[in-house]
């Protein structure tokens, strides 16, 4: 075990007779003791309602959820917490632009630019917008590496393009995307870059001012932090042009019987009662990652991936996708002529939890040209010990399906 | 304490120099340890990603998470566990019904019938529905109690009414409504009777094949369990006629660069990762909830709102809202000449948390003709004990004032 995974309760148990590697972060991630506690001592200590209350509990649970805000607000260098909207993860981030930002800005005509990479939460969410709106999809082209040419990119990019729509981080390929220079090709003809960050943000420091991404959605469990909580960020002036999606409790300034006013900002996107315990375990996993060092975990993701990509290549018969450099915190790979459930199922075996199926991702397994895929992702726990287990036991799984297969 | 506040760690606290009395309950209850616990050991156990995983963990997680629905589905007796949709909370289901049932089903003529006494998050969802397609908004009258005559509810349901939305109890009042009457009033014309279920499912057995209700919201943060959860119930026949409103991973069934087909129920309606600790957490709670009894606790609860009410009476200059009998969980009042705001930190002053302001029901201030309440809220670690330290930092608050104001 490294000096990190100590923190993990869940890594120390067996599985299947083996000790757990856990090898499925991009899925999502565990969570360490502090996030734990963090959450347990919200509930032991200060548990309330949030906004409405005049009492010691509702103004110290106040304090707890816009003090996460405020944590989230300096892990991605946002100027203003008002930019900084609580949802319950990264897809609903996504469809909140959907529906509130580009359903009333987009119109026929209007172009809406996608990798195929993208996941499912940052594509069915657009051709919506499209089925909708009148405005088209066009698809970037990928090179044979899975990385985006940017000058290719640029050619599509015109005045009729609306909105870029793309993940910093592909969650199958591992390919960090040139979203810097997308950003500025986009303002160039008044469009908006939307990023989905779900792969990104626990991995590497992002910070949205020197990206200058329109919005950046994320999600908590996947960075260390619970699940049901995730963020949307934008910017100011966007944000402010948009209609609430959600009404109801904590969102509302006057309400009468047939006519009602929202909240500002960040307020009037958040109906209902906040996820707040959430949100104190996000504000505790930024905690953890920050003490670490952002620079640090990327160091971190970004070496076991490249080991991972090193010693599986090595495997005769096993076929690497993606970039071979400039990639962070994952694996995905199939064994020629054994189904990649197949292979999970034999990892599992030997106490290694890898996933194995379309990740969410089914145009870029078409892209791909296979079915399915197996994908081994890390995170701050992992180390080089469990890659090498997992080499050899996809060396077993070999040696077993060729058994089997003759 | 009673013999279950011992299980609420939150509780044995002091604030303000005195033990904490907690009554506000109605915005959000406490945990038992039991249901801190059930979190903390998902996360230190099983927590995986759910329905994708081959491995171990994703297998137990999925266990977890379906398992808390058939807890959910078994204890408002719904007859399949695919008219159990998880959410964020009432809030969120109550609008997964406005957007995607109404928006689609109402027009201009129809009409939407509503009590005055509803929460926002009952009310302004319906509003914009209204403003979408046309509807028309109609308030039932209440009685100078805050009760529903069912005979004057009866003359307003017709065959415009194609839906009904109102609280089975009312969040200010306490009031119970008549909702097997109304159920069977609205389906006689074939509309549909939705129902916000955050203030009656935490402190009764509510039974949806009994009611016949065809839409039930609640909250699992108001019923011992997390934050972030709740539950959307829907008559399974209503579900499947309704479309998807967030899109993205976990809800898919075939996605393609340009169109995509959804799962079956639930699942269509859970996009994105799940809130997969809450929903365990809720679970827990229904554990601890059904171990008492809901009878049990109906009682309890029931009895703390009658006790209250008859103590709070007898206050001279004291004001207390709401029907005298079959209400339960909470009773709303103000004293003479004294905002709540200024009663509610005099309270917390002497250690007792209560709740000032609107509570989310500006119509019904209006209704009332104040601008605001005290409400204080029981849940099943109160006693009569705590009643009594709550008239009697009434009586103080009262007496401070008056020697202020003179």
């Amino acid at each position: 075990m490294n000096r990190y995974a100590k923190d993990f309760p869940i890594l120390n148990q067996v599985v299947n007779g083996h000790p757990l590697v856990y090898l499925d972060s991009s899925a999502t991630s565990q969570k360490p003791i502090q996030v734990i506690e963090a959450v347990e001592e919200y509930y032991k200590k200060d548990n309330s309602n949030v906004h409405r209350g005049v009492h010691t509990l509702g103004t110290r649970a106040t304090e707890d959820y816009e003090g996460a805000r405020e944590k989230v607000r300096r892990f991605i260098h946002a100027a203003s917490p008002k930019e900084i909207i609580f949802t319950r993860g990264t897809t609903s981030a996504i469809n909140l632009v959907a529906i509130s930002y580009a359903r009333t800005h987009l119109s026929e005509g209007d172009e809406i630019l996608l990798s195929p990479s993208e996941h499912h939460s940052n594509l069915i969410p657009w051709q919506q917008v499209a089925k909708v709106t009148g405005a088209r999809l066009k698809y970037f082209p990928l090179e044979p590496d899975g990385t985006l040419d940017p000058a290719k990119a640029e050619v599509m990019i015109t005045e009729r393009t609306k909105l870029v729509a793309i993940a910093q981080v592909s969650n199958v390929l591992g390919t960090i995307f040139p979203l810097k220079e997308l950003a500025r090709m986009v303002h160039r003809h008044d469009g908006i870059l939307m990023v989905d960050g779900a792969q990104s943000v626990p991995h590497m420091k992002v910070d949205v001012q020197d990206l200058d991404c329109d919005f950046l959605a994320f999600s908590g469990h996947k960075m260390l932090g619970p699940t049901g909580i995730g963020v949307l960020y934008g910017k100011e002036r966007l944000l402010e042009q948009m209609e609430p999606v959600e009404f109801g409790g904590e969102m509302i300034d006057h309400v009468d019987l047939y006519e009602s006013t929202w909240k500002e900002l960040p307020w009037k996107f958040e109906g209902g009662t906040p996820v707040i315990a959430g949100a104190v375990g996000l504000g505790a996993a930024i905690d953890y990652l920050e003490e670490i060092g952002m620079a640090e975990v990327e160091r971190h993701d970004r070496r076991l991936a490249a080991y991972a990509l090193e010693r599986l290549e090595q495997v005769e018969g096993l076929e690497v996708y993606g970039p071979r450099e400039d990639r962070i915190g994952l694996v995905t790979f199939n064994i020629r002529g054994i189904h990649p459930h197949d292979v999970a199922t034999v990892l599992d075996s030997e106490g290694i939890a890898v996933r194995a199926g379309h990740h969410c991702c089914q145009p870029l397994m078409r892209w791909l040209d296979v079915s399915a895929t197996a994908r081994a992702s890390f995170h701050i726990y992992n180390d080089e010990d469990d890659i090498d287990r997992l080499v050899k036991a996809v060396q077993k799984a070999k040696e077993f399906f060729g058994d089997v297969l003759g």
